[in-house]
């Protein structure tokens, strides 16, 4: 049996009798009942991921930052270069960037982990290579990944979430680096949720009108060469998860659903970044369904994919603020939200324990 | 001069120069331009408020839950008992509230004010007695409060601002505790805004649709004894805005309008909670209308007079999670998303710095 299919095979559906009791003690506590809109929802949903109630604090937490290149920037899709991959790790790996900064806010370790720089990258602390390739081939002329890459990229996002867990991480955070992955995040969007390309394809980190245009054209090309393009064309089961990944998506987006399933697999929460992380997620929920419990959606992204995939796999995003950079920037400002959701659970009062009266009904 | 005029009279529009500075530095860092959306509005205010870039991180953060009954809770606007406003304040005392836990996770301290609970309170760690009444009179039948008693509750809390500032405070979150108090913040809304009854009256913390129906014509009556109801009955200036307050707010109302008052006269930012704080901020702005720039709109409850009142400040609520709580608690969940904005300008690299090349343009 291969890690993936051990990782699939251990993931058990959220705790419905854990989601009860958290529901219940919710209605118990010094408030009106259902006062704290979604985040009451999020406390349950952490009492079902770890199966108890009151659910663990989600802390320590771990943000990875899986980066990788795409060989769908030769077609002109964005116009940062290529090189701004590489040299955004080593900005991560020196602290520079908006990641690091919101990471010291709320408290995240940062792992950034190489499954595809176009670049040999010096040695970093916190940096991990597992590179799967000097990034993928142009999805709009054929298949991104082989088989066989798809899945040594998610056996490394796997790994890495057993790896985080194993040295007592309770939380974790998707982020991505990757110069051109939203054209590949649309394609999977559209692939997984049927979606057209028009409604899905966004500006990325801003793209003027006619890229925008044309990057449409390059994901509709990419779903077609490709055999996604007509209703139907995607299957259900694993199977065909795995050719539609291997298709259109990146190798970070192969790694970022290998993290989600090793997170539910381990029954540990895992705060989704933006369209990256949600179109990842669609992988995994077709690999596994049962993972998406598993999942907290950290925000919504300005990209137009990416509430599409939110509403595919039925998950409310926490923040929203028309975010659009990536990097799990928006996971970890989601982070003291989920916190704080879960620490109500421990911390607050009962009615009858503080002697409050509780409303006439 | 009274400590009220003094207040309006020092505080200045925020600083277009500081404010202009952080825009052109949001530019230069690792990021696309724009990327951190709505937290680049944030970070901007911020530096306008201190007038310096880059802002000062917003900590040590300081709660400030005004606590207060209402005379118009005789009408049935609520099925909750009026002891509980002076309940909550024990389990505020206590720690075992949902404020508290969230204070305890984003690192804020807790005070809580009496301006005017309808009960005498035992002392308590973290409890300022500032009583201006046992709660106010009946708005819709008369005026809730004296103008002695709208200025005695807004000299409070300019007196609790200026007090927590003093000892080192560098952020203020607005709190409030007060059984029945959306009932006098739909009227503040009503008379500041114009906007009906019926749009801005919400069901609090709770009520049935018989009881909303009632509370709206309560509001209604308000509004109408007061000589509040006839579009342009509310004037512009300090006067007028003193009159409606008195006529249809309750004390914390006051006592929060005085509060951002303060933090507006000292440059400190100040965060609003929910649907009362809104509510506060329009008396607050009517009063001195610069002080509306030194405010961060927390979060949008879900009270519809909330959004109405954002929308008349033209303040974005940062959390939309449909909170409706009160004690401050929205606002907390805001607070690290404001330092995180704040952070990013003092953390982050430069393109130039970072050797990142920049978008083609």
């Amino acid at each position: 049996m291969t890690l993936l299919d051990e990782t699939i095979a251990a993931i058990r559906p959220v705790d419905p009798v854990a989601m009860a009791e958290a529901r219940a003690h919710q209605d118990r506590l010094t408030k009106p009942r259902g006062a704290l809109g979604v985040l009451e929802d999020v406390a349950v949903r952490l009492a079902g991921v770890a199966g108890v109630c009151p659910p663990p604090l989600p802390a320590p937490a771990a943000l990875a930052i899986f980066a990788a290149d795409h060989g769908v920037h030769a077609q002109g899709v964005t116009p940062w270069p290529q090189e701004v991959t590489a040299q955004m790790v080593a900005n991560f790996a020196a602290g520079g960037a908006v990641a690091n900064a919101f990471a010291t806010q709320v408290g995240a370790s940062v792992t950034v982990v190489d499954v595809g720089v176009a670049a040999d990258l010096p040695a970093a602390p916190g940096l991990i290579s597992r590179k799967v390739a000097y990034g993928t081939a142009d999805l709009s002329q054929g298949p991104a990944m082989t088989p066989e890459q798809a899945v040594e990229a998610l056996r490394a996002g796997i790994e890495v979430a057993r790896g985080l867990i194993g040295r007592g991480d309770r939380c974790l955070i998707t982020g991505d680096m990757g110069i051109a992955n939203t054209t590949a995040s649309a394609a999977l969007i559209c692939a997984f949720t049927g979606h057209d390309p028009a409604a899905a394809t966004g500006r990325g980190t801003g793209v003027d009108d006619e890229t925008h245009r044309h990057k449409i054209e390059i994901v509709r090309q990419a779903l077609r060469i490709n055999a996604l393009a007509e209703a139907g064309a995607v299957q259900d089961g694993p199977e065909a998860a795995l050719r539609v990944l291997a298709a259109v998506g990146g190798f970070e987006h192969a790694a970022i659903a290998g993290f989600v399933l090793g997170a539910a697999a381990a029954r540990v929460p895992v705060i989704l970044d933006g369209v990256i992380a949600g179109s990842a997620a669609l992988a995994a929920a077709a690999l596994a369904p049962d993972a998406v419990g598993y999942c907290v959606a950290g925000h919504r992204s300005a990209e137009p994919g990416h509430a599409l995939a939110l509403s595919h796999l039925g998950l409310r995003p926490l923040v929203d603020l028309e975010l659009r950079l990536g990097e799990g920037t928006g996971g970890l400002l989601a982070h003291p939200l989920v916190s704080a959701a879960a620490r109500v659970m421990h911390e607050v009062a009962t009615f009858d324990a503080a002697g409050v009266a509780d409303k006439e009904s």
